[in-house]
């Protein structure tokens, strides 16, 4: 069994989270929030249930963390989430000033955790958390793909 | 009076609306979300009082208008704010698809709507709105620079 402390444990978390996030239709990404090793908040990605435009996983667990410690600032805080995310997720963990970033799979096509978008966003606000990343990022890109397989044979059908 | 369908009577209602913020302590920003030239959804920043890392004026208008279209895109919309947005709102606007945003001042420090990371994030999202900045800047600085004013003077009554 993993140990409790460590990042592959708070990893599998968010992935059974993103696995239910899966069963619903929505992209499964899950985000677990960790302070002094305690569990704060967790979030799934609900954007198409929810229709919010920041329904992602982050933005929904840094919401109630935000409301759980009565804080906007997370500070000490981790965030574990399956995904690199993007841009604004990104931002929002800054400015929430989050210790430590964990994220699965990159996203090359909308993260916001490499190369210039990270420099300039670190640089601007001032804040940095450190960033892990990697951590069960294979069995993350399987879900990925599991997911957008399974739209693309319904999408299929329902053009038939 | 000016006139309904114009830039700078969007931008007088989102500065009322910022002025609102002020009242209750929180750094007032207001935004104004429009569609059709028909008001859709109104924000203003509530950071402090919802402890809300995104409680700025943007999100909270943008969350609304996605709960009262039904839709994470906002296609077609356009987004008036007092203040430059922060890359945290920028990315939910691109994101968002907004047709349009316009913004008053500008923030060098916590702005993302210039430089290079205006260029890196529009270029990674596919998805750029038209942007208008300095509609009734003036009155937005001020009503920035009265609320720090004020809340150092409360700060240096305190701390005698």
């Amino acid at each position: 069994m993993t140990k409790l402390e460590s990042d592959e444990f708070w990893m599998e978390l968010a992935l059974s989270i993103g696995q239910t996030a899966f069963h619903q239709g929505e992209v499964p990404v899950g985000a677990v929030i960790v302070k002094a090793d305690k569990l704060i908040a967790t979030g799934k990605n609900l954007r198409e249930s929810s229709h919010l435009t920041a329904g992602h996983a982050e933005m929904v667990a840094i919401a109630k963390a935000n409301d759980i410690l009565k804080s906007s600032r997370l500070d000490g805080a981790s965030i574990f989430v399956t995904l690199e995310p993007c841009p604004m997720c990104l931002s929002a963990i800054m400015q929430a000033r989050f210790a430590r970033l964990v994220f699965g799979a990159q996203d090359p096509k909308s993260g916001g955790c490499h190369g210039e978008i990270l420099r300039l966003l670190t640089t601007q606000n001032h804040h940095k958390p450190k960033i892990t990343s990697g951590i069960h990022a294979k069995a993350s890109k399987k879900l990925m793909q599991e997911f957008f397989l399974l739209r693309r044979a319904d999408q299929g059908r329902q053009n038939q």
